[in-house]
């Protein structure tokens, strides 16, 4: 998605670590407009496959969520990432090493917010080792849903996870794939 | 706001400890279209404030404050609630307990995202005792910020956050006060 690579060679930033830094619109400020345009992206690519719910997981991945769903007609759920006591239902749980934080949360969702009828489209913000995406195709596995696809939108192609969720035959489609990143450059897989 | 209202009764739940659960629409699985009236409630209430920021804090805030954000046009940030690697600027930070968890967090605004030239609108999808909203404020007054007012989803009068916020002056606009709420009832205020 051009307009996406663009903002992110204008206002990305690259830090020690393989850390993308784009929350002047993506993750910390919301460009709500170009959110916008992302989930129709999705929308474009996903919309013959019936999806009945998007999943993603807190916080990051709720906004790009929310702009999906206003196209795809569907509800939005968001994985948390600990059990409150907001959360009385019967719970499916999975999971998931950070990258970024270097710990292991469970994210969870309520049996009633997933189930075996459900056609999922899994979205994200990033896409790095995968850790997150698997995190949610698990909660998919023991809900008996059917996943579509995955969309996601900055991959770290060089970290590989999204590779090898092609090749165990997901659709993986992402927005801008980086290949390379170093301090002062940034390429995007064409 | 009537239909957030009847979507309260319709399928909220009131559990022990003065929690309502409104996951199924609110803040677990998320109803984008009532989110989507909902922002434009705010719209209606504050569109003569010249907002030039809209500030909420994760998680359940994000899909809300991305609802106002389409109809005012101008950025979203939400206040991260742990120090994490990708934040390397300069900070606001203020503490928040939380009413749900019983514990204290951190809030954290990147400096360049709230400044002095802003006009903000606070929103966020409970106000109960206030805490979130007053740390909130904190980060407003630290970065000189002017704050136009507070929109709030659901607001538990009973708790009293909004009505001592409403007396130091501020602009308080809540979609739903719930007034009263035992096992069985649950009461508006009109």
């Amino acid at each position: 998605m051009e307009l996406l690579k663009q903002r992110i060679l204008a206002d990305g930033a690259v830090r020690p670590g393989n850390i993308l830094k784009v929350d002047s619109f993506l993750n910390h400020q919301l460009d709500v407009a170009l959110l916008d345009r992302m989930g129709e992206a999705f929308f474009e690519h996903f919309k013959a496959q019936n999806i009945t719910r998007i999943l993603t997981v807190e916080a990051s991945g709720i906004a790009i969520a929310m702009a999906a769903g206003r196209f795809f007609g569907v509800p939005v759920v968001f994985a948390k990432k600990s059990q409150s006591k907001n959360l009385d239902g019967e719970l499916y749980t999975a999971p998931v090493k950070s990258f970024t934080h270097g710990t292991i949360n469970t994210i969870v969702v309520e049996k009633r917010f997933l189930t075996g009828a459900d056609r999922v489209l899994i979205v994200d913000d990033f896409l790095a080792t995968g850790n997150a995406q698997r995190g949610l195709l698990a909660l998919c596995s023991q809900a008996g849903a059917s996943v579509a696809g995955i969309g996601i939108a900055i991959e770290k192609g060089f970290q590989g996870g999204g590779d090898a969720l092609r090749r165990e035959g997901y659709d993986v489609y992402s927005l801008a794939i980086v290949e390379k990143m170093t301090d002062d450059s940034l390429t995007f897989r064409t």
